[in-house]
């Protein structure tokens, strides 16, 4: 495993063994209760560089450990209020693993109490005015410093961010398989990008509603949000940067659908080189920019399945091109590992200049 | 398969063919859209004898039948809002579909308009006023001429009831199997019974809910209701009527799981007979009580399957019995049809004198 | 529903009311005991206008009716060892729910003996003799009077035939949304079509492999025979088919995956139209195409899901389309139903000349 | 988390925050292809302590990595052929994931090499020479220096064994469950204990099956070897240890279900406890039993869920007691951690004088 030591906005360093230094970072989770909320909790209380100081839920009023039983004796605390200033005041870094709405209020008023942020919500994923006015209208304000955090291809920006807007679990796991490709000049000119993605339900969040019923869901499958998803926006704009800020003429289709199945997305992804590219050169790319990316691993021919992925922060990229220029790539990620919670802590990791592997494997 | 000619109550009769007589009886569903609702829709549709002439749900309006995709061109009527005199006016036999609360208060009325009613709620299976007022206080007047309707075991008296209460779906896949062994004097003296039920999703109904989440049920398994179980009262009252009326020191225990599928209840069944008592000797009873029962199969010390019920309207039961006395029942149902849908259509079957399989097979 | 009486070969009619005429026409099934040929059984048993006088199996020698636990009751028959000759002599229409190999051996032999086929496997749905080599090269003589059998698309045919080649599940799920389109002329010249199309695991066939064990699927997801998956092939001579003979430059790359249901088949469907082309245009053409057709559903941009037709023969059809002329279609089937015994089922219908709809709503 | 410092064998000590000493034990895994074993590799590999030597198939010949595609970067040894010279030569500890019949001949081989053996297979479970030479017929030799390996219960035994039968999935959740509450006597006199457990599909071993097949599995549920199950055996083997030595008339009835889910065991056990017998008094019984036992988490009346311990090594336990002195305890454990793999190297941290806890946290 490749291991860099880095120097800490502190000062100090974290070594290569992951062990601790010797001031743990205080870091505090706002929405504690929601999936992605708990697999937060449970990666950064197994983390050997920081300390949970506060856990907060808008539900929670004084419900306490209770509310978590699948943590007890991971971690111990308790969860509290939802409260800005207590979370400035205990926190260095704060995870916003709450609704879109709620983060776009809250992550504004933290950034000027000066506490660095990490947000898993969509509320600040979009750069473009016009787009975020679209699609998170109820973003009003963006903090300074912010950066997006898909780790492996935004290395540079996010150690040195205040604020990092964590990516969506479907841009994840097709830009990761996308970018290199396109940003290697290897996508046939004018040709369109088509994205059939497939996820478990615990990416619709724990809200009970009737499309997450299980007997909705149970021996079922059905395409939504067709046109009209938030992560095709997102997509978007991570193609067009891979093509240095332009897509140029290629249209992405991204259609989500959900399958029985609790955690993991899996990306089927259509598009034409131009004839006379071959899985190799692929493959040649695809090693070139993960060289350092100890959680890409590469499959080639034959394909990834969510199985060996899930419960952890790796994403597995397979890929097939035929002889007539046809490519199929194939994406899978755990939603909530990779997809949220664990890419968070990865951008932790980059943002405290500590491997970006501590905690993860 | 048997097949009975029998005079319905207007002179008619349906013949041995299950064809329909000249005029079908007139039936509605109150509770159209829930799962139970739906399920006795597909049923009543494809029945030769009767005609659907209201199907209603509160909270409808006039949504109509895009409704119930599922069932276009199967059933292609509209839903319409529920409504006491539209029904009362439209149909011979009432289907209620609903919540306990609103069969308490709408059976009364439909009863005192003379019309026949087949509740598939909860409001009226107790017979004994103290157990009823502690598990369903919403239930303040009871019709004249109720009968209680698990099929097999209380046929005279379905014929002639005005009004029937569909057994629960843990009674009725609990009872078909305990009730003949303990009629035949065969569970030992004051031997405690042990039900411990095992339920797919779709029995906790339609409304969304933590429990009834996708991501909370997939690969998880969980006990509830320890104790205290509405379906737990209804089970001894059956037990207790196979003794003929007094349970006579036998305890039951039932404890109901939820279990990652949507449909079916696997009920496991512990006590002891004297010893002697052969597997042979229970198989003589239950064939001798089910001789006349197509729904009922008998599978011996095979053991049943929920997925040989899923979808239809059997109950097979298994059973085994040690050298020392020990007995393991094992019954199975799908909990929407014999548990719910498909007997009540049974029951309306017996009510009308047809074939009780007529539509069922 | 709409009923038709046709003369039948025999020279009787069946009603419109789906009762059966005086002879019930011989079947037998051979490879019964496989998940097609228990869906078969079922199916026919409860068809008013035949009856089952042989179901056989490799595998069986006398294994008798304790091998279809589900079906007692249903279908009291017994499963006899796979013999020609018995199938020649007791049947006039022979199903063959068997693998490739066993099916291309045993048709030649039934069609030479006068008995009329339907052939559930892939052995002679390929016209094309080189193509055939190729996936299907088990497959030495092709009998006389064989139809393909998508019975929507084409009835005429199926009709006078004296085999039917039963299409493939995907193939069956992917032409009845892409033919008509293709057919009216709506694809964009040199338009790629892709279809990922996602199945249930009975798809697989009943024999256990590491691909079919529960734990390697369940909690997974993963795309398959990229490239190379015999069902591809089937769907272009369907494709040519509706462009009258020649697919005219378009491409359809065919992408299976395998998920984690038991029953049902979903296929996305991307491509473009010339700009300017509605979704209702889109709809006009289906309106037309399928308006004698009771299996298929438009459910237009509400977009179907498995959910739906599970356990049913119909195939529902959802489509969007953008204002830059993006096409994506959803289409939905039962692969054991629509996709195999109930498609061949509807097919018998035909040849016999009843009711298309019989025995099967 | 309680932390104790303890001697190693080797005079060395790990230290309270489980970093390791300067020389790892050298381990190695026979049988690690199967789901055990992967779950072994996975755990060992960030296992502070230790490291892996060699992980052996006999199925493997040289197929390297590549046959374990989930552990890639996890762990990134190579599968070599089963060789009971190399395990010896390479590794201080082997843990045999085999077959009941290939680990009865390994495990004597490696003891005379004087190899510390964890043995997960059934083989040397059962400590009574009549039911091992019942259930284990191919046990024909048994090391010295063995211990059972329940590691709650038999810590002092497991710290000083050389080898270490590994308990059974079944029996780990259960006799977690009943054992302090039959040494504190408080069962009632003669009264029999029933277990009914709830199995995911992985316990069922890798080896594909019809009864492992996706499709048999899916939406059915079933039990299966009622009074015939080696983990009965089992079981009444801990229940009289913990009477010391003697059940006293308990019978216990063991019958497992296999329920559509991957990995965990729900184990719902009923007794009678003498009347007057508290809810609170069998609290008071576990917390003294299972005071430093971190991996045993107490839930009293909310009853546990399998989610809540997936994929950890955690047992929770819960329990109910009625007025009339009836019992229902509920247990769940992951089957192939705290189950298997997991208690493994609990085991291992044990016998090596470790913190109980390190890598399982």
């Amino acid at each position: 495993m490749h291991t860099v030591v880095q120097p800490r906005e502190d000062g100090t360093v974290g070594d290569s063994q992951g062990r601790p230094p010797a001031a743990p970072t205080r870091v505090a989770v706002a929405g504690a209760t929601g999936y992605a909320g708990q697999e937060l909790l449970r990666l950064l209380a197994r983390h050997p560089s920081v300390t949970i100081t506060a856990a907060t839920s808008s539900g929670a009023a004084a419900a306490g450990a209770r509310r978590l039983p699948a943590l007890s004796r991971i971690w111990n605390g308790t969860i509290t209020p939802l409260d800005a200033g207590t979370l400035a005041r205990e926190a260095e870094i704060v995870f916003l693993a709450l609704p879109d709405k709620a983060a776009a209020e809250l992550a504004p008023a933290l950034a000027d109490a000066g506490v660095r942020i990490i947000d898993l919500s969509g509320a600040f994923r979009l750069r473009d005015e016009a787009a975020r006015a679209r699609w998170y209208p109820e973003t009003h304000r963006v903090p300074e410093g912010l950066a997006y955090g898909l780790t492996e291809l935004d290395r540079a920006a996010i150690a040195g961010a205040r604020m990092v807007a964590n990516p969506g679990c479907y841009p994840t796991a097709t830009l990761l398989a996308v970018a290199p490709i396109a940003a290697a000049g290897l996508i046939a000119a004018g040709a369109d990008v088509i994205v059939d993605a497939k996820s478990g339900v615990s990416g619709a969040g724990k809200t009970p509603s009737e499309r997450t019923h299980f007997s909705e869901v149970h021996g079922s499958l059905g395409a939504y949000g067709v046109f009209a998803h938030r992560h095709g926006a997102e997509i978007e704009q991570g193609v067009a940067d891979a093509f240095g800020g332009d897509a140029a003429g290629h249209s992405v289709n991204f259609v989500p659908h959900l399958v029985p199945l609790d955690r993991g997305i899996l990306a089927t992804i259509y598009f034409r080189v131009a004839p006379g590219t071959t899985e190799d050169a692929l493959g040649s790319v695809y090693e070139r920019a993960y060289a350092d990316a100890t959680f890409v691993r590469l499959v080639g021919a034959t394909l990834p399945e969510i199985k060996h992925v899930a419960h952890t922060n790796f994403c597995d990229i397979g890929w097939r091109v035929d002889a007539s220029g046809r490519v199929v790539l194939v994406s899978v990620i755990d939603n909530l590992v990779k997809g949220a919670s664990g890419q968070a802590v990865q951008n932790m990791n980059v943002m405290l200049g500590l491997d970006e592997t501590t905690g993860l494997l």
